[in-house]
């Protein structure tokens, strides 16, 4: 990009700001300028970690200047509020995955957000590693063949570990559990590889977690051109995170190791594309070079920020991902398939 | 078991047929008898290969005292009639999966075979592979935690073969396509790894094969005890074979290469099942040993035919199988979740 590196400030100091503080440091088109977080404490700890200024309200860190946009890592259900004031000062906004917890939230920020005429960025970085966009290379090449079927998994052991008073613990705030948090990641991924989704059918409960949210998820998917999909996600279990195409004339396998999730920078590194094939003995690796997902949302942001123009994961995409998760939990509580479009009228977003 | 070994008599000498017939010939406790189709050609050629007599008939074949038990190869649509007549005389039936393509053929086959007072044993082989064995006793000894989710697929391309007068065609006599073909075995395992199954949603639809049948399922299941599962099953893909068990301390993965499955004698050993684990570096491959599920079921059934007892997958599994699939299509019919019980009461099975 080139140029004066965009000058972002963290509204949200928990773990994944620092993950996403450490990809801006390891860039050269961002840099952070500032943070807030309610626990004066905690944002002084941070300011000092990332050599930045910790503002004394989001007020503050909205009026300054110095910040040229907003890197939004507070809980979802405070990500509505949060952009909205940003929007109310004209600052951009790239927001952690995923959009919002609702629908209703989502569409306030979209409110927000066009209203202003500020872009946004959603943080569904997975469809950026490298796996991820080789099978997607593959699908538009036509070495898949057609779709016929996706098959996915996010899922980590979080839940034994929640306590009251984490907005994660409670089913109103944190509705699906493990779908809202990592299966989204995967749903964007979907709409990446297979374009739009009709009609959504789920089974989401809570087996074994102290906590009152769901634990475990498992969600059908069938797109608007035909293919099918599954998502499943449980928060009771080892991390894993895989992703399984089905075309016409192969199937491939990609499968990250979920202890590098967080290491953006070596993740692809720790990560596996496989390919049947069937005129061969065994199926193939493909080899991927080392990416950097957190780093490269960050910076598409940063150059819409700069240029213009819209970023690949941006309001549309992040409202259909919730459209989506929104739909899984009407089916787990009606037992009826859940066709996403009639949500998005019920919502006024189309 | 010693002694001499159950003469058996096929009917149906079609691919499968010879698939269990080289199975039979592993087996020192069952001999090929005889065989009935009805090209005379094709059992002449059958009879010859495996050295039995070609019956003109299938009630020659019933009435033969030489034939003690009889192995049913037919299409699924025509099981229920088969047994029946096989019941009649009193002969004791394997079955290949599933025991039936509907309920309604399925009870009429479990009231023939009670009031016979036969055995009857289904080839639902694949929970007898040494890595669903092994993920069997990893749930059973706790190694696995508790049962969380199971994720399955059994997919292959046979769609793109079907032609017209071949029943694998036609919806009617083959509905659900790949789910009642491949899947169904999935649906077994899932019932011997995680117990009975209360709820199932599916999508199950046509993407591109030539015939008119389904190719291509998504259906999730809850479990009587409440975990999750899922099951893929495409027809119109490269052949794949999973079983990935979720348990909240470690996942197991399961896969079996697909060129392997038809030769049960050679199929664990181009298996893999890996366990991940949480406290180590790496996914851990455990060793399988070489079975042979398909001489285990027939062996099986013959240890039943002479000393009594109940085969490990008899009436009850079988039924409860088709029950699933049916709540299957039931539910990509109706767009609404499918309990399984009012299935089982509906068609009179409980």
């Amino acid at each position: 990009m080139g140029g004066k590196p965009v000058t972002v400030g963290f509204v949200g100091v928990g773990r994944w700001a620092n993950v996403l503080a450490e990809a801006v440091q390891r860039s050269n088109q961002l840099t952070v300028g500032g943070c807030y977080a309610r626990s004066s404490e905690r944002r002084e700890e941070f300011a000092q970690k990332y050599g930045c200024r910790a503002f004394p309200s989001l007020e503050a860190l909205l009026e300054d200047p110095g910040i040229e946009a907003v890197v939004v890592v507070t809980p979802n259900n405070a990500h509505a509020e949060v952009i909205e004031a940003a929007a109310a000062h004209g600052k951009p906004v790239f927001v952690e995955k995923p959009i919002a917890n609702t629908l209703a939230d989502a569409v306030r920020i979209k409110r927000a957000c066009e209203k202003a005429k500020i872009p946004l960025a959603v943080g569904h970085s997975a469809r950026r590693l490298k796996g991820i966009r080789r099978i997607k290379a593959m699908l538009d090449s036509g070495d898949l063949g057609d779709l016929v079927l996706v098959e996915t998994n996010f899922s980590n052991d979080r839940a034994w570990d929640l306590k009251p008073g984490q907005w994660r613990f409670y089913r109103d705030e944190n509705p699906g559990g493990p779908l809202i948090q990592l299966g989204v990641h995967h749903v964007d991924t979907l709409h990446y590889l297979g374009g739009p989704i009709d009609r959504v059918q789920a089974f989401v409960k809570r087996l074994y977690t102290p906590a009152e949210v769901e634990d475990v998820a498992a969600v059908i998917c069938e797109f608007s051109r035909g293919p099918l999909a599954y998502i499943g996600s449980a928060w009771v279990t080892p991390g894993v995170f895989w992703v399984r195409v089905y075309g016409t004339k192969t199937v491939a396998t990609y499968s990250l190791d979920f202890r590098w999730w967080a290491r953006a920078n070596l993740a692809d590194r720790h990560s596996q594309l496989v390919v049947e094939d069937p005129g061969k003995a065994n199926p193939e690796e493909v080899p991927l070079e080392q990416g950097d997902m957190f780093v490269e949302e960050l910076e598409d942001f940063a150059q819409v920020v700069r240029m213009g123009g819209k970023p690949e994961v941006g309001l549309e995409e992040g409202i259909a991902v919730v459209a989506v998760a929104e739909a899984a939990l009407r089916s787990a509580q009606t037992g009826q398939v859940q066709p996403v479009q009639p949500l998005f009228r019920e919502f006024g977003v189309q």
